[in-house]
């Protein structure tokens, strides 16, 4: 299935409009001035200054952000946003290499260790630097430094597949491979995907340096790519380089690879993913661990590793369509994803957990030596800076998961409001999701439709030009072919259910979740006060959601309360408790507190 | 009240005397063996090897030994082990400075650094080097070492009191505190009081130095110790320090210590100590961290520190008797202490989790880098072997913790088989305890007896010379006042019951475990396969129990099983399930496996 790229895609009024307004508004700038403030562009100047030396991946954090001001760009225009991405453009290329290389750490300070240490991001500082080219390029907002990092990409390909004079073949961290096949696409130049290629053959054929403490599935490179079929290691690493896979397993139609991305896919959200579509459940690593260790307070689940999840569901319904890969995209967009944001647009999670527990937070926090702990609250930037403008790209770029197109069909993968063309027709849908359960799509023109039930309907009512008509399903499509103007009125059922996760996931046993349609919706102390552990749901029924400033349910609960004693032969004693949920994603907007999405 | 010490009872017939003759056959010969291999007793030559230094801790691993050695000498004497004390004794005496200080890691590597570093355990080695010395005087097992260790406090008190010239005021690891407390009981010469009492009460007065990685609770320096009412830190040290402070509170009759000492009890036993009365829920700092935190698989609850809250319960309890503390010691004897050791008495756990989760070690045992994860089994010898000496010693201690005397009454705390004089009588226990609720007390001459009843009890049913009497219980107590022989025989109705956790108790909402008397029951996968998390048990009735090569407990329960999907909307469906329970101390002797407490 070809994906309407996201450009082609107009949103309309509605939940991402507004994500995507808040995004433009507030959130790149506001990621631009920490980023600023926090020396990643002035480092680009590449004026030494050893008491601030920039981070080995500080690069790639400004390329993110380049990529989602083109974005902006190509939307709606910004004299202002424009006029930085030009002063940093000139930036990098005023400092790039006569050899096309550039990179503000090791140009600066390690000129003499380019290419030589194989877990120091440069390649995936490269292909971040491609990625935001290729936007600028695309979003017609310049092709200056698309110029410069083709000549870069022509730099790396003399140096690591016609030379191979580097102390490494693959980079530790995946990425390059993904920008060098969207450079492909882009330029049509034959070479970047022989390096793509390469890269990704390349890795797990041979024992290459990495870190002292990592083994050699911490980056994928255990065994060559063909022969990954369970997902392992650093989870954003691991999603990339899927993502890479899916790409070539499309172009080159290559059997192999689509079939160990099925197999990784099928193992990640068979058996490694949470209910949030968060992935990585351990910090230590920031990585994939064992089939169903789903720890809830100290998931790890990183806005990146989220992104990167989204990403190769795309990337898999484009090598062959499934609904599956919508569904998940749909769980990992509205919850992980989203958590990663403020509702401000400022501040960002890095990690993601499914539980907070403030007593444990403080506790840590008093210790002089600290261990992992969640962060209760958003920040607006890390050390680590990855994930927001990964967010901020993420999010203007959200559109390119709606459409579908293949052998004529034009497939509705998500409802949001926007329109497009395609296949010659134009298509609009204005719809309630994520908060309510109707949509409406129009065609104008010839189309044979392919409108996709998203799974946690409670039941399914079509109308097609106002008269009601049963849907036929089929692999999780309702199929229509219509010729002429249509107005299709769909209903999909919403009501609250639980969710119960595989009786493996022990964190899990005997807890279920609360979904509302595509929302996992959580509680929090602001609402709820402590011991949510104690809350028991015993039925949904007469549960009421209202649209506030947040969205609510409210859930008739009962609260179990022991005796002081700290073990008793007594069971506790339930009492009435009435249980505010919101959506996971607009947790920990209002101060410090205990959250839970696993109730009894 | 006055404790019967251990040496005043002869251990008679049944669950104790086996443990007692395992531990004098197998468990201390093993434990030197071990101890021997390693070089802790080639050590104590002082012959300098920089290959293989010794830990700065090792005397204190052969002290705990040598005391474990004159408990058995004194029980009943061996030739063999007598020899190996002697020579060990010979070897420390040979090696003491002529001022009586002894290390043997100080003397031979580092002399210049003699009381120079307070984290690193020399008065905590001195300490155990003087328990060491009583116990072998009070055996009757010589008095060398006696002297030698008399000496060496005189040198301790001489620095650290008279002079004051060291480094430090206070050691980082308490225990010579309340070893100076024994020494002053034994020699009855008052400077040790002193000291031991200068050392309580300078800790927390002033900063002193700590590891760089810990803060001063971690070795509760962060205040005077009569205003410590919560229990923090390294929790061996933590109770090491309160007993010395409830053994002063009663010599003294310090009011301020007996307050302090009541508030950190009653913190630990209602806000911080697991079903198995393990204390110390983090492996970081091996400590205790902030109330109803207690997780089960990543619980550290180290044996030496449920030995230390045994000792701490007898402390308690000579200052001022409560059955609480009895029951406490109950706790954690038949339970976190017991599963210290394996049933071959070889093997040792320093951490005794309350859950075990096989695919988790395994997964970390893959990794290159480790986390902290608990042992799925027990090992013959650490490389901080603390814990296998100090059960060596307390289970041949253990008789102290049966008789008590006050005011002319005696009491009967615990129901071990056993016999003693007390108050003028002859007192003889035969008790089916810990696998039944059924015991015998005889008393030969005027009496008056308080027998506490076990709070796990079902129901009590009493007889006295085989007439049935109704006891009156007052304060955890059936007081009986005889004259002449009487025989009491006693049914402490034993069922199965479920105990339940506070609701504060996270990580247990929802769930309960099964107690027998007063073992906390566990299953396994050698029994019970895997997935124990999805298992429920809806009631005890029916439950059976059978005494094989393991006391065993059937319950009708069901294990709840879902889709194959990682998440469902189908709640999953309980299928029967015969669910058999062992006793937690009897865990991890089949293998390697999951382990289980807290059921659904």
């Amino acid at each position: 299935m070809n994906g309407v790229d996201f450009k082609e895609v107009k949103i309309g009024d509605g939940f991402v409009k507004k994500l995507q307004e808040l995004n433009a508004d507030v959130s790149v700038y506001n990621v631009y001035k920490r980023f600023e403030e926090t020396g990643r562009f002035r480092a680009l100047k590449h004026e030494r200054d050893d008491a601030h030396k920039p981070h080995i991946f500080w690069d790639s954090d400004v390329a993110k952000w380049l990529e989602s001001a083109a974005y902006i760009l190509a939307a709606r225009g910004d004299e202002k946003l424009k006029a930085i991405v030009d002063e940093t453009v000139d930036d990098i290329c005023a400092q790039q290499m006569p050899c096309g290389y550039f990179n503000s750490y090791y140009q600066v300070y390690e000129p003499e260790n380019i290419f030589k240490n194989r877990t120091e991001h440069e390649l995936y500082c490269a292909g971040h630097l491609i990625e935001a080219a290729v936007a600028l390029k695309e979003c017609g907002a310049g092709e200056k430094l698309y110029a410069a990092m083709k000549k870069y990409a022509d730099y790396i390909y003399e140096r690591f597949y016609v030379k191979r004079d580097t102390a490494f073949t693959t980079c530790g961290h995946p990425e390059i491979e993904l920008a060098l096949v969207r450079l492909y696409e882009v330029s049509e130049e034959e070479k970047y995907l022989t390096l793509a290629r390469f890269f990704v053959d390349e890795r797990g054929t041979r024992e290459e340096p990495c870190y002292p403490w990592a083994s050699r599935p911490y980056d994928q490179s255990h065994r060559p790519v063909r022969e990954q079929k369970e997902a392992v290691g650093h989870a954003v690493r691991a999603l990339y380089l899927y993502c890479a896979m899916a790409d070539l397993a499309r172009i080159g139609g290559d059997k192999g690879l689509e079939e160990a991305c099925g197999a990784l896919f099928s193992d990640i959200v068979n058996k490694k993913m949470y209910i949030t579509g968060g992935t990585g459940s351990s910090y230590h690593g920031e990585a994939f661990t064992y089939p169903y260790d789903l720890p809830n307070f100290y998931a790890y689940s990183e806005t990146c590793s989220a992104i990167a999840l989204a990403m190769f569901c795309l990337r898999m319904a484009k090598l062959k369509n499934k609904a599956v890969y919508h569904e998940v995209f749909e769980r990992v967009f509205y919850n992980n994803i989203l958590a990663g944001e403020s509702k401000d647009g400022k501040g960002f999670f890095y990690v993601n957990p499914l539980e907070m527990h403030e007593a444990a937070v403080d506790f840590n926090n008093g210790l002089k030596s600290r261990r992992h702990c969640p962060l209760p609250e958003r920040v607006e930037v890390f050390g680590c800076s990855c994930c927001p403008p990964n967010l901020t790209r993420f999010i203007e770029s959200v559109g390119g998961c709606i459409y579908g197109e293949e052998d004529g069909n034009i497939y509705v993968n998500q409802y949001i409001s926007s329109e497009t063309q395609a296949a010659g027709a134009k298509i609009t849908i204005e719809s309630e999701m994520p908060y309510g359960g109707k949509a409406r799509v129009r065609a104008e023109g010839q189309a044979s439709l392919r409108l996709r039930v998203p799974a946690w309907n409670a039941g399914v009512t079509m109308k097609v030009n106002g008269k009601r008509v049963e849907p036929s399903v089929r692999e999780g499509y309702i199929s229509l072919c219509c010729d002429g103007d249509i107005e299709i009125s769909l209903d999909f059922h919403i009501k609250p259910r639980f969710v119960y996760a595989n009786e493996n996931v022990w964190q899990d046993n005997g807890r279920k979740a609360v979904q509302y349609g595509a929302l996992v919706l959580c509680g929090e102390s602001a609402d709820n006060g402590k011991n949510l552990g104690a809350v028991r749901i015993k039925s949904l029924a007469g549960a009421k959601a209202a649209q506030g400033e947040y969205f609510t349910l409210d859930v008739k609960a009962e609260r179990l309360k022991s005796s002081p004693a700290l073990y008793s032969y007594e069971a506790p004693e339930p009492e009435p408790f009435t249980l505010r949920l919101i959506p996971y994603f607009s947790w920990a907007n209002r101060g410090k507190g205990d959250m839970q999405i696993w109730w009894l």
